[in-house]
């Protein structure tokens, strides 16, 4: 039996998988408890949580001074920096710290839960894909479980639930193909931002939307499942489902495969991180629409053109080579969809600073935190280097 | 860890599943072992069977004294008639007993089995639409697991692996739909023996094959469903997924749905039976040929409709009130399905047979084994009469 309530520590409170956590837990009152939340800057949004949660501890981790002032003013207890981070995440009355920061933030704290022997409901992507290595292994050691929220390795997950991953042959994970899934080369070399944020199938934040229509968000996940699954790279491939509702698979040794499907929610792989082994009753909530199969009518499958998706080839070489490469990988991203996402650069300029970023690279075997923060902070500053010699002008 | 090789006991090898069986045998020699090998009549295979696998026991169980005779030319040692089926079945040296044969012959057989401890891989339909009460109380008591062979069942079995069975919302049973899934209620009244014998995606014996067009058949496995898994009708559904990649579905009480997929073959059910809870590596035997995505492009679903396959409504009636109705369905259903192959009656006329002698049963209340065989029995008698008062002509 699970023990609820569950007391949930959450950072990135007022982020898109924040805002959802917390309407998974209205949904369930009686068995999800906020009793920490975190979030970068909005300090309105931040204040209405606590109020509405009764959450006796809040932290603000934006640097400028007039964030922590006005946060300060709201919420007079709250913590501030990235030693309020902290406290959220090792708080001892939470059981579960929901990881939910976008970007490099998530990493320390995410460190120190685990040794603080909380369970990990994981949805920050830069945090396996840049400390894999050191997240797994400590999480090994204090025997604490890091638990996937996403839709992709939530639906892998389910797939193997009883199942031995010995045998395993492959995991499928599915994408939607993004909006430009079926794009010519030459359409894709002048794609503006609205069409690029111009999401099939899911609505995200705008960071992810880019990295969907550019497939690095893909080849992100297939990174994060190597290392949530411990399946190595040759096992992991992806097919392209638009729908969007195969939301990943697994094939078994034997030649069976399992898929998890849903209507595309964010909701259904926070509540399944949240009441994990349990399932509750999502019937009378209100929180997911149903899917009835005469309803959805067909599901296609089509391969990845991977010539047409450099990022997908790209972001996995830096993978296989490991060491300080994929925080390289997660810094030019970053800093590259910032210049896409600002208007200073098309969207097939972003796979040609990765390449030349990573060419660049001095790699540091098995980095702790600070390599891996080092190697990311060099990426994102040689990216806009480049970005200025080639454009002449600085990045502001 | 399974403990390998397994001692199989076959009952029904010469039949489609009992080939299939031995081809999964063939094909993982040091994991299976046969043990023992029963068929009905057919003594060349049989004889060719016990040889190839040097197979100690054989069982012949027609009744025809020169079958019997040539049994005993070819293989001295064989065993006769339904003690000799029975004696097949509880062999002290097999660990598991394949329940293959077609029809009624299979009840008895299988709770002997039951009663002297095997686990049982169960392809005989009949079995537990007829005497499920009676067959899963009896592996209750003796700890036995009753194990689907069956692409639908085994899919079910393989979602449910690792979940709770209090949260299941639904089983969402899938149907190709059959030979005439698009044909008008005029059409389906001239069918030919041929055009029902012509299965868009599965091989099958006769009497199922026709079953299969009538839906009579994914009636009969919803109500085998209900058995194995203890999951009432309410919650049982069909859907139709022409392609029959899917085999079947579960959707749990959060809203999360797991499938399970193959290209359709026979050999992955059986494997998976056998070796539970094992999955051996199909990869270099070509048992089966792996589904790769992108090659089934295309996957459709669509709704039962039910009002031009009334089969299903009067064999879940049936179910539902239980006693020996289900029984009758099996009787009147053998019997007319033989008519119409015979060429003696048209394909609706199944239907209406059954819906007949179903209104015209005296039901009785939980019946024990001869009591579901003589209520069978009575159904076969009373659909000959029905054909002969109506056509006027004697079944021979």
């Amino acid at each position: 039996m699970t023990d609820f309530p569950k007391r949930i520590a959450l950072l990135g409170s007022t982020g898109s998988i924040g805002q959802q956590t917390l309407d998974v837990v209205r949904a369930f009152p009686e068995h999800f408890q906020v009793v920490a939340l975190a979030a970068r800057q909005n300090v309105e949004l931040l204040t209405s949580q606590a109020r509405e949660f009764h959450v006796p501890v809040t932290a603000c981790f934006a640097q400028p001074p007039e964030v922590a002032q006005a946060a300060r003013a709201a919420l007079p207890s709250v913590l501030l920096g990235e030693e309020g981070l902290l406290e959220v995440a090792t708080l001892p009355e939470a059981d579960i710290l929901v990881a939910a920061t976008s970007g490099l933030v998530g990493l320390n704290p995410t460190l120190a839960a685990i040794r603080a022997g909380k369970t990990i409901a994981l949805a920050n992507k830069e945090t396996l894909v840049m400390g894999g290595h050191l997240v797994m292994d400590e999480a090994r050691h204090a025997g604490v479980s890091i638990l996937p929220i996403d839709s992709e390795h939530s639906a892998l997950w389910q797939c193997l639930r009883g199942e031995s991953s010995a045998d395993v042959r492959r995991l499928i994970i599915t994408a939607s193909g993004g909006p430009f899934r079926h794009s010519t080369p030459e359409e894709m070399r002048t794609v503006t931002v609205e069409q690029a944020l111009a999401h099939p199938t899911w609505q995200m934040g705008s960071k992810i939307t880019i990295d969907s229509s550019t497939l690095m968000n893909k080849a992100l996940e297939v990174i994060e499942a190597r290392w949530l699954f411990d399946i190595p790279y040759e096992k992991i491939e992806i097919v392209v489902q638009p729908e969007s509702v195969i939301h990943s698979m697994v094939e078994y040794r034997d030649g069976s495969i399992k898929m998890q499907a849903s209507l595309p929610t964010m909701h259904l792989p926070i509540l399944y991180a949240l009441s994990y082994p349990a399932r509750l009753d999502t019937g009378s909530t209100g929180l997911l629409r149903e899917l009835h199969w005469p309803e959805v009518a067909r599901l296609h499958f089509e391969a990845l053109d991977v010539a047409r998706f450099p990022c997908v080839r790209l972001a996995l070489e830096a993978a296989k080579r490991g060491d300080t490469y994929p925080s390289v990988l997660v810094g030019v991203d970053e800093e590259a969809v910032a210049l896409f996402l600002a208007g200073k650069i098309g969207l097939l300029d972003i796979a040609a600073l990765i390449e030349t970023v990573l060419e660049q690279h001095q790699p540091v075997a098995n980095p702790d935190v600070p390599a891996i923060l080092e190697a990311c902070a060099w990426a994102r500053q040689r990216t806009r280097e480049l970005y200025e010699q080639s454009y002449g002008r600085k990045v502001e």
